[in-house]
């Protein structure tokens, strides 16, 4: 037989903090804090087995369920002494819904439940106060005809409001028993009318549809909302804590609080929290009284001269102090509890890991383990990764106020605010002149880049996570939005419409790239603070994983800041970056317009000196450290101008015709740039191409080797490689540079040569290709690409549907799909390893700075992850506790 | 040690037929015709494997080479009776190369080796015919400086034309023994002054340059291209044969002639060929004297009145009658023979199976299975499945003259000419109008079918083999070539130039679509008339077969052809093709540009039952047998037009703004519309359309059943599934409108939904989607561009490059990609079947209708393959082909 209910009580429970996947957490804390013999108002737990059994069952309840639930209730009755539905000394309960993670969609909480129209006599005669049984009453209604019955609240606010009116009074706590009374009568009416039928009377029916409300909030909309934002899975289901009532609100000498037990804004050792004298815990949360300190220090600090709850109440204080200290030694974390005085007397009504700020995190962990609490590895485990990001990039101000106008996807965290420029040209020379700017495109492009790098923070109305203007903006640490689908931005009127608003260029306008939202005028963001808890936690984090934490970066600046981060090396310098600032850009138009070979080589020998000097100062700032260094990637029409008034600008700097250059670009025209005319593709149609990359990047290390008598490594890297012949093809001719060099520079450097592995055809052959290549780094993005055939610049729209739908359950461009890409990328590993066992494999696609997507790195033994800088001390948590996890 | 010279003569070989990988082709037969005691002048055979030692060891020969190969001339000089080099009775050789497939590429033939200036006294003496040792001296000069020692030839011939003039003389063989004399003293000095060296007096010396000259000829460059085109890997390398000369020009009892033992060019069982009394060789191709007929029945037939080679040397005839006979046997194939008459003796130079039209190669499969020779799977086998494409299209007139402006990709084929016409809706009225149309685009769109249909032919300058007007074409059987890159079409004048040509709209042009050549004016064609012969070799293949042939069919026509040529069912009708009708596409826009769900089902209300006839008359044609429907699958921007122009006109007949259309276009324009909002995600995002299609299929399916008592078992499709989400999401819906229409028509009709496997990720995941699918058609189109990482539409270019380069061995679009594309198909097909044993498995690539990609489709077991109309023979053959090839 099916064990579908859990009794908890008098110093004992059937279930323990272990069942928190049957009880849910509250009703498995509940479980421990009995079992650990704190004083626990008596009750029991139906478990989520029966949640997944009844949604399996056509909404039907297992058969067994109501003879274990009355039984349980029985045992509890015993534990009060007093029965449930009894006239004269009423045993009231609450009803909750306890899911095994935090869930605020669904329904939460029915108090007083128990109550009718003879208990509630009952209860005004055992505690001698009408006017708190009757405000009980009237509280119950509501609050149950709201959460179960569907009733708006706002129907009993007028009468409550109505009544007050009448009697001419300001609060609600100025009305009297009859007023009350008279309320609840109000309310009864309103409930048969809006339903036709009466507000129950029978506490068993009030019980079972507490009981079904908070089964069916499993289901409801925003139920399933979270739980896809949050990756919580439907069949996990929720339990029911049904549980006896105690009151903080019944005089003088009761009381209701909630404490932490380290201050979750700092994480400081202090017992921290708040308490209100003769109230209910949604008092202190209403905000309607203002609640007062629990300890004197607190109080004093403060300068508040309200008593604090030490000083009104030491000795039941002295309990709560000596309750808290267990329950964090117990449970080895700072908790979150809430505690009720009835009376005079203790009950704790629940207790768990307490949220906390980043800030808060990192000090909770370092401390605890230096307290000998937890172990270091422990302390790692407990920072969320994703954290971290709040702590490298400016944040909203939380008090300021926003107007949102429009929301895009989080493309890159931090907050910015500044003046709307729709042109990377005008942003630049705007931000020369000292203003914020805000860069607003349709999408980027890698001509936007300088005005990208001047701008503030980027919003776009079009582009995925890993869209260019995405990419971009992570790398420079820039807040962007992108894809923020309802914005129809018009370059020619400069100006852009959402939501019937015009913003025009000039406009003040603030994004927060941690949310997507997007905000008319200035919002206060508040600037970061790295605290010294951040490099004692990271310093555990490198003693204890395995994976090398490389970076993406392109400049020097990039590669500073991803240094000072803690990057081991950079995993992918796209080299085409390079490609665009104006001083090149010229150059690099003239080889592609060029007709034959040596036109193209007149103009890459006018980029090598250029190209030599980034990687020169590449190679200085990483001292040694690995620089792999990807060859040209992008299709040659990226790189020629759009549109008419551009061309002829070009025609007119190249001396070519326009006609000649339409032609060009026309020639160079592609349906699916992305599966085109691209990567290695292009070293194989123009060697020189890729020779003169080369050429750069030996004689960049030689001369650094030679100057500054380092050991530059460099790992030259082909991109978009299918097969084995296009490989080995174009490393003969790298290696003929390399030997070409050195003999020039009289220094033999040495390299490797390698390749992304972004098509599932590389990732099959790996083992023919990791015959001739050194090292694989994954390119996931692309791969993703073509594993799913989907393009990241065009599946925004669809694939929010998708995840909506629950057909994804996440976007495959921010987390690895384990199942498909990850099939390829182990599969790549594998027959890539067993051709060449000192195969060095990473990853350099967005996924390597993505927790869930390093831990399967981690997994499948790979030599390290490259993400954007400011993802690098995301990346270092992650695979420490990737190894943590592996054990 | 190894054997590196096999010496053949006197009735005896070292070698046979079966050692043709190392003797090469015609060593191989040499050795063949000695050991069946064939009449054989002597010689011996450097092996395949002394070419490829020659070049693994930087051109060195094996050590022992010479020592065997003066061992081998030792024996030949035994076997003649005299000496190589002998100044009084010289012994005189031919050197040919002999590779195991025929490979003109490559050095041909030296004649008359070893003669200089004492030999060809001795030869003069020996023949007792001084002007015949002259005239010898005087070609091997000429032979020998031109392929082995690279003296153009003209140079030569000038001294010749020089010499004639002097005499006043018209004719060669006017010349004299002394003029030879002279001559040959004249080469001799133009040798040595444009190579600073004598031309060879030593014979070996000779024998050796020579040798050398054939294994060089391996790797020049025309040798490179053949082998690529051909398909012939490099390491098979290329024997040498040094073979006794014998002379068919010492006098009128000497005669050479060339013959095949049945009509190669209808397949007729009739002794076929010609001869010249005393000639070489050479003569008889060289085309100066008319050859004569062999037999007296030709010549009577041709009305000729020179004498045949019967009538003439009636007792040769009778021996070479008895010797073509006794090959025919012995090969079990027509056979291409040369042979040489020298002083009355009959000699035999070369026997191999005959070259023959595929007409010819039908009949002689049949008759030689009919007669006993062969099997039925011999037959079969010996026809290559390509070659029946010229039985079913039009060809050009081999005799006619041709001028070739441009090249493109051989995408369809068959020949047609007709005006130039740069619009689908022009060539469709020039059509109408009873006009030869060839359509030249750009490329093709869907839009463009209508003229597709109406022309003869099509031409365009961008992309590949699988482009859209390539696939269409295929299916519609019209020649197109496509990608002809070097082509500039001009709307806006209505022309086109290549090559400082300029062709206007209303020119006349010639495609032929089997070879890719484009021809100014009109090329006679000739019209495919399919034999008798066909047929029953088609017969015997289904009887060989276990592959299943369809076809991809949308319209009736090509169903009925596709029927005609023996499909057994549809494999794949691409819905969207009928989409683009006149009648339609309004409604098929209306349905895009609907602002929500209500206003796309009131479109598709309009759609329903066009599809429903569309699908009622498939099912009708295909009476009974399978027919797959794809439901959508193209991003619907692809309905949209383009233009300013067409919108406005758009704009006019939906009553939507201008502004609004731009607008729609514009959220629906993609970058990479290859992997954007396409295939099942239109289904999920616009579940209504696919709800449509299905009742149009179900709908027509019960019709059909109900009316015409037959039994369609409708094959629901749906594309780019990437997950088994995606599928268990679309086909719950079928299956409900399944239902939905089975109650409204009072019929249940039979269905299988299936998906089509051609994402990557599809394959990797195919266990589980088989949990939901019941057949798998692999789309290896799609499923190589993604494993790939290429897009068809912009690869031509590129391709062309990797495989003039040596990087792929074929287009992958083409030719089915066994180790990447293959593996994955594999996979899917593995565990696809391990979760569905009975799943059906097919393939509706354009790779379905390719010889080699189907004998992969057999060897993995799939069930049947579907390609375009015309190819369904091909497919039939090439399946048979499969079965028997695997026992």
């Amino acid at each position: 037989m099916t064990k579908w209910v859990y009794s908890f009580g008098n110093g004992r429970a059937e279930g323990s903090a272990a069942d928190r996947e049957l009880l849910g957490g509250k009703g498995a804390n509940l479980a421990e804090m009995c079992n650990l013999g704190l004083p626990v108002p008596p009750g029991f737990t139906l478990t989520t087995d029966v949640c997944t059994a009844f949604y399996d069952n056509q909404r039907q309840y297992p058969d067994d369920l109501k003879a274990q639930a009355e039984q349980a209730m029985a045992a509890m009755e015993k534990a009060i002494g007093t029965d449930f539905g009894d006239a004269d000394k009423p045993l009231l309960v609450s009803v909750r819904s306890g899911s095994r993670a935090s869930m605020p969609g669904m329904m939460d909480t029915v108090l007083n439940l128990g109550l009718n129209d003879e208990t509630v006599r009952g209860l005004a005669a055992q505690g001698g106060n009408e006017r708190f049984a009757w405000d009980s009453y009237r509280r119950f209604v509501q609050m149950y005809s709201d959460v179960v019955l569907g009733i708006d609240h706002y129907h009993f606010e007028d009468l409550l409001e109505m009544r007050k009116e009448q009697k001419g009074l300001q609060l609600d706590t100025e009305l009297e028993a009859d007023d009350l009374r008279q309320l609840v009568a109000d309310y009864k009416a309103k409930v048969k009318a809006e339903l036709g039928r009466p507000f129950p009377q029978d506490v068993k029916d009030q019980l079972w549809g507490a009981i079904e409300a908070v089964f069916g909030s499993w289901m409801n909309e925003r139920a399933i909302t979270y739980r896809r934002l949050h990756d919580i899975p439907e069949d996990w289901g929720t339990a029911v804590n049904v549980q006896a009532m105690v009151f903080g609100n019944m005089g003088e000498d009761s009381a209701t609080g909630v404490a932490f037990t380290r201050d979750p804004s700092t994480g400081d050792r202090r017992f921290f929290g708040e308490y209100l004298i003769n109230a209910q815990g949604e008092d202190v949360v209403a905000g309607i009284r203002t609640p007062q300190h629990l300890t004197t220090a607190a109080r004093e600090a403060a300068r508040d001269d309200k008593p604090s709850l030490q000083e009104v109440m030491p000795e039941v204080f002295a309990e709560l102090e000596a309750i808290y200290r267990h329950l964090e030694t117990h449970y080895r974390d700072m908790q979150d509890i809430e505690f009720t005085v009835q009376r005079g007397k203790l009950y704790m009504l629940q207790t768990r890991a307490g949220k906390r700020t980043t800030n808060a995190a990192l000090k909770i962990a370092v401390d605890m383990a230096e307290e000998g609490v937890i172990s270091k590895a422990e302390a790692v485990a407990r920072i969320d990764p994703a954290s971290l990001d709040q702590l490298l990039h400016p944040t909203l101000d939380p008090e300021a106020e926003k107007r949102i106008v429009v929301r895009g996807l989080p493309a890159s965290p931090g907050a910015a605010f500044g003046k709307v420029s729709f042109s990377a040209d005008e942003a630049e020379t705007l931000a020369a002149q000292g203003e914020d700017v805000i860069l607003v495109r349709i999408e980027t492009s890698p001509e936007d880049i300088h005005g990208m790098h001047a701008a503030r923070g980027i919003l776009t109305s079009r582009g995925g996570m890993t869209s260019h203007a995405a990419v971009v903006a992570r790398g420079m640490g820039r807040p962007c939005v992108s894809g923020a689908g309802q914005l129809r931005i018009d370059y020619k009127t400069q100006s852009m419409r959402v939501a019937g608003e015009t913003i025009k260029a000039g406009q003040q306008i603030t994004l927060d790239g941690s949310s997507g939202e997007v905000m008319l005028g200035r919002v206060a963001t508040v600037q970061p603070e790295l605290s010294g808890d951040f490099g004692v936690l990271m310093g555990w984090a490198d003693k204890l994983r395995k994976l090398e934490v490389r970076t993406n970066a392109e400049t020097p600046t990039e590669a500073e800041v991803a240094l000072s981060f803690g990057a081991q090396g950079i995993g992918l310098c796209r080299t085409e970056h390079m490609f665009f600032d104006t001083d090149r850009i010229l150059a690099v138009r003239e080889m592609i317009l060029a007709d034959d070979e040596s036109g193209r080589r007149a103009a890459l020998r006018k980029i090598l000196p250029m190209q030599r000097n980034d990687f020169t100062s590449l190679f200085e700032i990483m001292a040694g450290l690995p620089v792999t260094i990807r060859l040209l990637d992008p299709p040659l029409h990226e790189f020629l101008p759009h549109g008419e008034a551009e061309l002829a600008d070009l025609a007119k700097a190249t001396g070519a015709s326009a006609e000649h250059l339409r032609h060009r670009a026309d020639q160079l025209h592609e349906f699916n740039p992305m599966l085109g005319h691209r990567g290695c593709r292009l070293g194989i149609s123009y060697p020189e191409i890729y020779e003169m990359q080369a050429r750069a990047i030996f004689e960049a290390a030689a001369g650094v080797n030679l100057n500054k008598g380092a050991t530059v490594v460099p790992e030259v890297m082909l991109p978009l490689i299918a097969s084995r012949a296009e490989f080995d093809a174009l490393k003969r001719r790298i290696d003929t540079v390399a030997k070409q060099v050195a003999a020039e520079k009289g220094c033999e450097v040495d390299y490797l040569v390698g390749t992304m592995i972004e098509l599932p055809r590389a990732a099959l052959r790996a083992g023919e290709i990791a015959a001739g290549a050194e090292f694989f780094s994954f390119g996931t993005n692309d791969l993703t690409q073509t594993t799913y055939g989907i393009s990241r610049d065009d599946s925004a729209g669809f694939l929010e549907e998708y995840q909506s739908k629950g057909i994804f359950e996440a976007d495959p461009f921010s987390t690895l799909d384990i199942d498909g890409v990850g099939e390829l990328v182990r599969i790549a590993a594998e027959r890539g390893r067993r051709v060449r066992a000192e195969l060095k494999l990473g990853i350099c696609g967005e996924h390597g700075g993505d927790p869930a997507s390093i831990a399967f790195c981690h997994d499948i033994g790979l030599d390290y992850v490259s993400c954007s800088p400011y993802r690098v001390p995301i990346a270092r948590l992650a695979a420490a506790q990737a190894a943590i996890a592996s054990g």
